[in-house]
């Protein structure tokens, strides 16, 4: 059978690079061309550092598709085509590749709100092409499973990859909302991410002088991932939790604070939620929760709250989840790697899922970097 | 007029190291000697990596005082002690140099706390000497004042040095109780430190390959300054707020969720509070709060809280504080360098204060770290 | 056929455990199993923080074996043995495993000098078995070829895998050596290393509080690779450079300064040397020395030398090299991930090469840490 | 007495802002005024993170003077002024300012080479000034003593502050040559600096995903700081070392290759020298020979060369020192803050001696960054 070959738009940013770097190494896809600006005609694998399989040694990078000429899209070379480009020039590529047929998987925020209204607030645009929006699939794969093949449903499918503090705030507390163990408002998420989570960056304020050493918050009550993590919590206190929820699944209230760390890549959410009455959410019940619920998920391993920490994952697909409570509080923190889990190896999960294969084909022989 | 003797023992740790330089540096005090097993018999000088001021050039540090033997500590060689000691070590020794009429300033958990009860539960041991617990006073000057001296109430003071967590905790949220802008259940303080909070370390897990580019929470829901910030927050409830709170000072909930960051010093505490009902906590009122309240502090600036950085105080004894809100949520962050205002520097105010000086002498020197 | 099954002894050090993930997922060699007193009885996939290939999925450490009591040493559950242990305990380790018929690939520096008194005066101690040093194949692939199988000549083979300082001292000066460009008088090597290098640390000096921030040289004119590379650079003087040298082969004078890097991995090796008299070494002539060199060798690539960063290198088993000259001097840099191309990644090469394989086996998916 | 008026041009870089912090707290001199463009209007106090003295606490940043307006110099409001600026700019300001009889201590590359030519090469232009070029006074005290104040020669006095790696490399060399222990010939620096040395940047290649973990050599054979070592190091082969060396103090060659340490402060220089024939260059009586010539003076401590760390300097304007030999080689490090040492806090020295109080002054109570 021949292999699904994909194209990676934007693969000189953090995120891009690591996914062409995965599907470079990927027995079941062909790395079918990469595009930049910046590295037009440069080699691929010199670019990337990697030693390429023989069949995309010789790629070299080709200039990034124009919105207003379609025809650059290489679309007839792939298919599927992996967007590792803004929310803004996202949302007007996407349906140019959907509308010829081709699945995407888009990295960025653009097709990751179902509302037209909400997506304008938060990203700062009105959506090019909002009737996306609701047929986008929201791919967590360990929350939300797997997303459809077009055979089954007609049409290319779009998958919108999620955003990295959303990822790891939703590993941390979607299962404790299945069980009904915790409120809908009240949720703080106090999360921390390394630099390498904001793409690559020419400001002095990313420079290391100015980053090393340093902790700040940023984007407080404001940052776009917000109403990512509010409407997928939403979704999960509707659909689930048993008994309804003292003040219904329509109320869920986040706040959420990230803070820029001194560390290049890995991500970790500190979450606070309070207990629902009565149900029992002692430190040893939302323990039990988180590893019931992610026993036999390849990429997802559930521990004390003290070993939830940054060396664990980054350099691999693993995410670690932990929680404890009393009287007063339930603390579900998360640690991924914002560049795999959090980006491009997620991006593989869904992809594979979406051609039948095992989710951890192409995942499994990332070292984590902390020795 | 006699500059005060002060001696500080356990000179070699990191909070003691730094007092000894601002010691041997400080116009008003005489750096009177300095103790340190492991160096004992060494120049201070060269051990500190100080240009010291002739009078105590030549100092050499001198072993610990042993708790079983009360004439080693050189109670006759200084007016006042500063003890780097921990916990243990220290509830010890300050009553032997307070019963010999010096003045203590002590940077350990041992007497922040006044219930012995609580102590022993924060702790892990009973306190050998509890009743200095309700004596001592809590030194963190911006909040509760300069310590009285001596001749005001017929004998030696001793002063509890704030933990580095409380002190950036009570001064981001200390103005908004005071003026009654949030309740006292629900505080949530999600905290990260630099790793010299510590202090020396000699284990693998605090080794750089460890450590670096890591994160981790630490001593969730159990760590030994959640008493002592909620002891504080209980005064200022009690004394201030105007109206009584909805549920009452003696309600004050704290969650306290330390972490460690991958940085040498600097500490950033994010506070979320819920706002009182009524009392119009919105991003504006709650700025202007803590400006309101820090306007004429030489240590302690306000300003919006993406600016509440490590990189703007490490180094020297500020702090930064900020504040926003919505309806749902508070939020107060602030940022001080652990071992200057958070330890050392916040003792050399203590004792300029004590001693009648500005509370500045001997600090504004001090340089920020990040150019 | 069966794939060949290899131990790793010392599994819980940095380059053990590196080692052990590189077998785990490697599709011509079974982890057979994998040693630590400290870990011993805990998932070794779990400490890896790998998602282990399913033969190996239960593996659980078991103690170290004892010099004292070869029966412990599980020669009967593997064809070769992987030792990432010190010096003194692999010395004692290798014969065993040898003279029960195992290859040994030893990863410190035990079989590394062919002299007995040199090893004496390197290491501080009586080799235990100097009759092995002669016969041990020093494992640099790219330079001095791959080991010969047992087959061949009647006996299991013991490979010295090469330190890591001299790894990229030899892959920067091996091919000017040859080409007859440099004299073997005068080498200067000045070399900086991450951390790792030296396994795991307890010491204050080791502690993050201490290195961050820091560098500084150690062991000055006295470390142990300093004998290794100039052993090794003999040998090529001696083989090659076409015309006698000016001062002969045997006048090999190598000044060898290591330092300190507040990093976790990588290696950077500068290297000085004195243009031959009369051989061309200009600028262009080193820069096509060593990329004729390496041309079609998958794990060293040829660049600019300020192309020849860690970042380029971290995360993967490749090395990179460049090179300019004045007339004064040749300079040569190369740099590799200590732990991979210096250690364990290394030993990969090496045990492919023994089987037969392409070298390059199990290697290829490693990614670049730096994005 | 009046204290003399010093203006900041260049104020919000960093060796000029901590050119600023170091004025701001000095005793014997005033901070007139600081320029910069970037932060024209904004109070000086809040951008430094400083407590400054009252006189200097409502000093607003005010524009950069322009080449083509002397009027906009501030001339009138000094007596001396520093300049933060590039070495194009400086080249053009510092005539302006003595032409109207300021003195300029100038922190760039301007005015550091004899020969007009030889400036042309190493900054890629040619000096507009260059009659000045042999007036500068080479501010680097311990070697060359302290500048000449007007009054003794009848006009202004411009201090050509040392560059970063000269400083380093001559601390380490300058008593060597100066004892005749090494020849003039075959002088290699490899010395490693932290990332503020090369001054703000907005380039991807200073940001923190790019430097953290990384090691780079950059400008080999190139960096316009080898003529100035070799200018300098000339000057001292030639009037010291007794009897004349092998060669002749003409013949002095250096090779110098800076690296880029993951760091933000702090430079160490490794020196490696041929020990002159004959002259006892033995370990003992290098490091001798550092001590002695160092003796008393304050800034500057000999100690084995292991001990010649950053952590032992950044934060304060010391230097340490040490060296070692064998036959081969004499080795001689050197570590410094960039900013202080190198930059800033030499100037203060020389500022200091221009008007005749101890280098010290203002100096002294810099403390260590590392605890």
């Amino acid at each position: 059978m021949q292999r699904a070959r994909v194209g990676v738009v934007g693969a000189s940013g953090y995120s891009g690079a690591v996914a062409a770097r995965l599907l470079a190494g990927h027995p079941e896809f062909e790395l079918a061309f990469c595009t930049s600006d910046r590295r037009a005609g440069e080699s691929v694998a010199r670019a990337l550092g990697a030693v390429l399989a023989c069949d995309s040694a010789e790629l070299r990078f080709e200039p990034n598709p124009s919105v207003d000429a379609p025809s650059s899209a290489l679309i007839d070379r792939c298919d599927v085509v992996v967007l590792a480009t803004s929310a803004r020039v996202s949302a007007e590529l996407a349906p140019i590749y959907l509308d010829a047929g081709q699945h995407v998987v888009d990295l960025s925020g653009a097709f990751r709100l179902a509302d037209a209204g909400e997506f304008a607030r938060a990203y700062g645009f009105d959506h090019p092409c909002a009737s996306w929006l609701a047929r986008a699939h929201y791919g967590l794969p360990e929350i939300f499973g797997a997303p459809a093949m077009r055979a089954e449903h007609g049409g290319p499918t779009l998958i919108a990859n999620p955003g990295c503090y959303p990822t790891a705030t939703l590993l941390a507390l979607a299962p404790l909302v299945s069980a009904g163990l915790i409120e809908p408002e009240g949720i703080i998420v106090d999360a921390k991410s390394g630099v390498t989570g904001a793409g690559r960056q020419t400001t002095e304020e990313f420079s290391f002088a100015e980053v090393e050493g340093d902790l700040r918050a940023y984007k407080l009550l404001s940052h776009q991932h917000k109403p990512e993590i509010a409407r997928a919590l939403s979704r999960l206190f509707e659909s689930g939790g048993g008994a309804p929820t003292a003040k219904g699944a329509r109320d869920v209230r986040v706040t959420f604070t990230p803070h820029l760390l001194p560390v290049k890549r890995g991500l970790l959410a500190t979450c606070y939620a309070r207990p629902r009455a009565g149900a029992g959410a002692t430190a040893k019940v939302v323990a039990e929760c988180l590893a019931d619920a992610y026993a036999g998920k390849r990429f997802v391993a559930a521990c004390p709250p003290e070993q939830v920490t940054l060396n664990a994952v980054v350099g691999t697909n693993l995410a670690r989840v932990g929680a404890t409570a009393d009287g007063d509080v339930v603390i579900a923190i998360a640690s991924i790697d914002n560049l795999l889990k959090g980006a491009a190896g997620q991006a593989m999960q869904n992809l594979n899922l979406l051609y039948g294969h095992d989710d951890g084909v192409g995942l499994e022989h990332l070292q984590k970097v902390s020795p």
